[in-house]
C-alpha cells in the first residue's frame, strides 16, 4: 500500500513524496514507459543511473505476451524485469482503444492522440467490458473492470489503474456523457474487485473530455470512493496544447489534495511544466523514448534533430548543459553517425539522454518548489526551450 | 608503436602482453568487432566492464561513412567512439571482396565464409588495387595498399593491417598462387607507405589457402620485412573446421616467435581453444555479436537458442556458470520474452553475455597457460561445451 505526503507547495504546484512497497518516489515525478517489461533499449541499471524511481508498464501488452499468469509464476513483474523501484501499470483500456484506432500495435508505439473507436470492428464495448483482437495474432480477448484488476494484481505493480474508456477529445458531448457514466460504473466495479489490503494501490481515473461540468462530476464521484490516488485521463488525445493546459489547470485542483495526482500520457517538456504548475504529481509519456528512436533529442534549448547534416562535424555534446552519459561522452557527430548507420547504440544513447532530460527537469521543478521559486524556474526553462538549439 | 612480450608458454600455447599507445592487452586476446565505430548494441563502458582491452573496427565501412577524414578532423577513431583502449583496424580488403560476394553489407554482417570475387561486376582487382562500389549508394571507390594505409593512419588505430586479397579456401591452386604473389607485392607497398615512426603499428598478413608450401612462402617473405606483428588470413573462409585447425597448427609456429600472432576472423569458442593451442595470440570474429542478435547464446554448456519454447518458464540464468550482468540479473524466460517481442534490450543483453563468454574463455586460457595446465583446461572446456545446455 502506498502513502503520500505533501512536503511543500508553490501556488498550485506541489512537492510530495509517494511511499511505495518498492521505495519512495519524489514528486512531481516522470515515469518512463516500459511497455513490454522493458524501457526500450535500456537496462534497469541505466534507469537507476538516471534516478528513475517509478516505471509504467502496459497491461494490454503483458496480458497478451508473455501473459500475466506466466509473470506471476516467475515471481511478478518486478522480478521478471529486474526492476526494484516502483511500478505502475495502466489498465489496458487505452491500448485496446488506440489499437483499434490504429489497427496496429499500441503502447509505446500507439498514436499519442486520436485513439478510440475508429475501427469498431476490432473492438466491441459493452456494459460488461471490452472485447478485442490481439495485435499479435488476431486472437479474441476480453477485458472487464474485474479482469483488468486481476491482471494488474497478478503482475504485482505498486500502483494499478482503474479500467476506463478514454474517448477522443473531439467526440461529441453525448458520447462523452454516455462513456463517462459507464466509466464511473466500471470504477465502482474496479473498487470492489480490488484487494484493498494487498500490495497494489488502486488509482481512479477522471474522464470527461473538455467539458468542465463532466470533469467536475467525474472527479467528485471518484473522490467519494476514497481511493489511494487519482488520475486525469483523456488529455493529449486530440486537443490543442492550450486546451489541455487550461483543462488541467482547472481540473487538477478539484482532485483530493491529500492524494497523489497523475496526468496520464502527458507529455512534452512544456506540458510537464504546465502540469506541475497546475498541481500534478505524476506523469508518464512515450514521447522521450519514442522520439529518441526517431532521432529527436530534447535539450535545454529545445528539440535537436540529430540526423541533420549540420551536426556531421559537430564535436559538441547534444546538450552542453546536460550531464547524462551520452552528453558527457559523445559528440553530436558521433550520435548522428550512429543514427545514420542504423546502429542500436544510437537509439540507446538518445533514449538515455531524453529520459535524463525529462527526469532532470522534474528534479529541477522539485527543487524550485521547495525553494519557493517555481514560477521563475518554469519561465526560465520555457524561454530557453523555446529558443532552440545553437 | 607496440611492444610484445612473451610471459609464459605451454606447449605451443603462448601467454603474452601487447603494449600499445592505448594500454596493455593481455594475450591470448579476443577482439570484439566494432564495424562502424560501435560494437553493435554496446557502449564503451559496457566493453570496459567486460575487460575488453582491444577492439577491431572495419576500415571499409568507416572509409565510406562517415569517412576517415571526418573522423581525423574529430580527433581520431578513439575519440570519435570514446574508446580509450587499444584499436585494430583491418585494411578494408576483406569487406571489399565479401561485399562483392554477398551483394550487400559486409563487416559485421558479411558472410563468415565464401567471400571473394563471386560478383566480379562490382569489384575489379588490378595490380594497382581494387575498384569497388559502395554498398550504401553504389558510388565507385578505389582502395590500394597505399590508400588503405593512409585511411588506417587517419583513423589512428594502434594496429593497422596490410592490404591483401583473401581468396576462398576452395579456390584453385593456380588462383591462390597468383593472388598470393600480388598480395606479397602489396605487402611491400604497404610497408613503404606506412609511417613506421607513427602511432600505428603495421601487421603483415600471410595468405596461401590450404596449401602448406604457399603458406610457408607467405610467412617467410612477410617475416623478412620485420613488421611489428603478423596475421594468418584466409582461414574460416569455406573450409571445414578440422582443415582450419590443422592448417593453423601447422602455420602458426612458422610466424616469428617474438612477434604477436593474429588469426583473422576466427571463430567459435572451439576454434579459439584450438588457435590458442597452436600459438595464436589474437583473434577477432563477428560470431559472438552476430549470433547474439540472432538469439544464439554461447554458454559453458554449448549453444543455447533463447527463443525455444522450453525456456518460456525457465527462471534460471542463460548460463548459471556465467558472471555477466545478463546472467546475474535476468532469467532465460525474460531473455526469451525480449527476443520474441523484438526488444533491443534483448539483443544487447545477448551481446553482453556472448562477449563475456568469449573474453572469459580467453582469461581462463591465459591463467591456464601461466599455471602450466592449458591442455587440461582445453579438454575440460571442450567437453563441457560439447555436452550442450541442460
Amino acid at each position: 500500500m502506498i502513502g503520500f505526503r505533501l512536503l511543500a507547495t508553490a501556488g498550485a504546484a506541489r512537492r510530495g513524496r509517494l511511499e511505495t512497497p518498492h521505495g519512495a518516489v519524489e514528486t512531481p515525478a516522470f515515469m518512463p514507459v516500459g511497455t513490454v517489461a522493458t524501457v526500450k533499449t535500456l537496462a534497469p541499471r541505466d534507469l537507476e543511473e538516471l534516478s528513475a524511481r517509478v516505471l509504467l508498464a502496459n497491461t494490454y501488452h503483458l496480458f497478451l505476451r508473455p501473459g500475466h499468469e506466466r509473470i506471476a509464476r516467475l515471481g511478478g513483474l518486478h522480478r521478471f524485469m529486474a526492476w526494484n523501484g516502483a511500478l505502475l501499470t495502466d489498465s489496458g483500456g487505452f491500448q485496446v482503444y488506440s489499437l483499434a484506432g490504429a489497427g496496429e500495435v499500441g503502447g509505446e508505439d500507439a498514436p499519442a492522440a486520436g485513439g478510440g473507436r475508429e475501427a469498431p470492428g476490432l473492438v466491441s464495448i459493452s456494459e460488461e467490458g471490452v472485447s478485442f483482437q490481439s495485435h499479435l495474432d488476431g486472437s479474441r480477448h476480453f477485458l472487464s473492470p474485474e479482469k483488468a484488476i486481476e491482471v494488474q494484481e497478478a503482475l504485482g505493480a505498486d500502483v494499478i489503474m482503474a479500467f476506463d474508456e478514454c474517448p477522443p477529445s473531439r467526440a461529441e458531448r453525448r458520447y462523452h456523457e454516455e462513456s463517462l457514466a459507464r466509466t464511473q460504473r466500471w470504477l465502482e466495479r474496479c473498487r470492489r474487485a480490488w484487494r484493498a489490503d494487498g500490495p497494489s494501490s488502486l488509482f481512479g481515473i477522471a474522464q470527461g473530455g473538455l467539458f468542465p461540468d463532466l470533469r467536475r462530476r467525474a472527479v467528485e464521484e471518484a473522490a467519494a470512493l476514497d481511493l489511494p490516488g487519482y488520475a486525469l485521463g483523456g488529455y493529449a488525445v486530440g486537443e490543442e496544447p492550450e486546451e489541455m493546459w487550461a483543462g488541467v489547470a482547472r481540473d487538477a485542483p478539484l482532485l483530493p489534495r491529500e492524494k497523489p495526482r497523475y496526468l496520464m500520457g502527458v507529455g512534452t517538456p512544456e506540458d510537464l511544466l504546465q502540469g506541475v504548475a497546475a498541481g500534478i504529481d505524476m506523469f508518464d509519456c512515450v514521447l522521450p523514448t519514442r522520439c529518441a528512436r526517431n532521432g529527436l533529442l530534447f535539450t535545454s534549448r529545445g528539440k535537436l534533430v540529430i540526423r541533420n547534416a549540420r551536426y556531421a562535424d559537430d564535436g559538441r555534446p547534444a546538450d552542453p548543459a546536460c550531464t547524462c552519459y551520452a552528453c558527457r561522452t559523445f559528440s553530436r557527430a558521433y550520435l548522428r553517425h550512429l543514427f545514420k548507420a542504423g546502429e542500436m547504440l544510437g537509439l540507446r544513447l538518445n533514449t538515455l539522454h531524453n529520459l535524463h532530460h525529462y527526469l532532470d527537469l522534474m528534479a529541477g521543478a522539485r527543487r524550485a518548489i521547495e525553494e519557493g521559486r517555481f514560477q521563475a524556474f518554469r519561465k526560465e526553462r520555457l524561454e530557453a526551450y523555446r529558443a532552440g538549439p545553437d
